[in-house]
């Protein structure tokens, strides 16, 4: 019979992150993790397949804010207002999450295979909202551009986000797409 | 003593190429390209550490260009005309390449495994062009906008020169930008 645990996740995901920081992620197995957080192994598997989605499980989930707002704006919005907009709502995702990003970052940034990882996700990202953008009429080339731009201005305030110590990621968002817009314009 | 091959790694490459599309590129060994060029195994090697170096074998050269290109422009230029002055010198690189490039797509296409090195190398090349824009003096954020724009119409442009049977890379990588500018303008 399973205890209940209470925020078995959370604890979970911050012993988790504290054991990648303090040992590196390779050196970390799922039996740490669920010692530091009080927790059986059993438990940690319950909710980890392995201990790389403690970092990248939220993926699909986002992929799947980013999709959604997307596809709900109103078709008359053009693409990168209708980009603007999906930023915005995926701000929300983070809010609270400041911490956790932060030191995520710190860990994947130390490990090859994780900045892989990360890549894949982006890319599959990527074009996830380029589909999204042609099933809203947009022509192929103008969606696939929409889409890498949304994602790089996604990347570029996420990390200056992450990297400042204060602040909502939705401002550090509009502030990127503000600069894109002067870096690009003629 | 090692006989003068005239245009092995020529050879080697389109050998590669065809093996690669007729039998998928996990099934294709170095000797057999080697024998479809009509050379040795010997030979495959002096010229290519492994099968994947056939692909990948020109992206620290391409990075080269790119970097290289756009340090040289001159200072008062601002980054996203930089940029597009590198793409045209880019595009220079392709002269001659359509044919390899789209076999070349094709394979990776079918390789999840080559689809992530793809993903690799073009981050590679987006953190050199991001730094050598720093180093014309171009602020973080900007710098990081400008080279995520500028990977972003190289891969769009790109791949648009390689499924249209003609045309040169540099007219496709202008039209990218171009439409770009369009979509993000305000």
């Amino acid at each position: 019979m399973s205890r209940w645990e209470p925020d078995a996740r959370g604890r979970l995901e911050r012993a988790a992150l504290e054991l990648y920081s303090e040992r590196g992620f390779e050196q970390t197995t799922a039996a740490q993790i669920a010692e530091r957080a009080g927790l059986s192994e059993r438990t940690f598997f319950r909710y980890y397949a392995d201990k790389r989605e403690v970092l990248f499980g939220g993926a699909q989930l986002l992929e799947g804010v980013f999709v959604d707002t997307l596809a709900a704006v109103p078709a008359s919005v053009g693409p990168i207002d209708a980009m603007a907009l999906t930023l915005e709502a995926v701000a929300e995702f983070f809010a609270d999450r400041h911490e956790f990003a932060r030191r995520r970052q710190e860990v994947i940034a130390a490990n090859v295979e994780l900045q892989e990882r990360e890549l894949i996700k982006l890319a599959s990202l990527t074009a996830a909202l380029a589909t999204t953008l042609r099933g809203r009429g947009v022509s192929e080339a103008v969606a696939s551009l929409a889409a890498e731009v949304g994602v790089a201005v996604f990347k570029v305030g996420f990390e200056r986000w992450v990297r400042a110590g204060s602040g909502s990621l939705a401002s550090f968002l509009r502030e990127a797409l503000a600069e894109l817009r002067v870096v690009v314009s003629p």
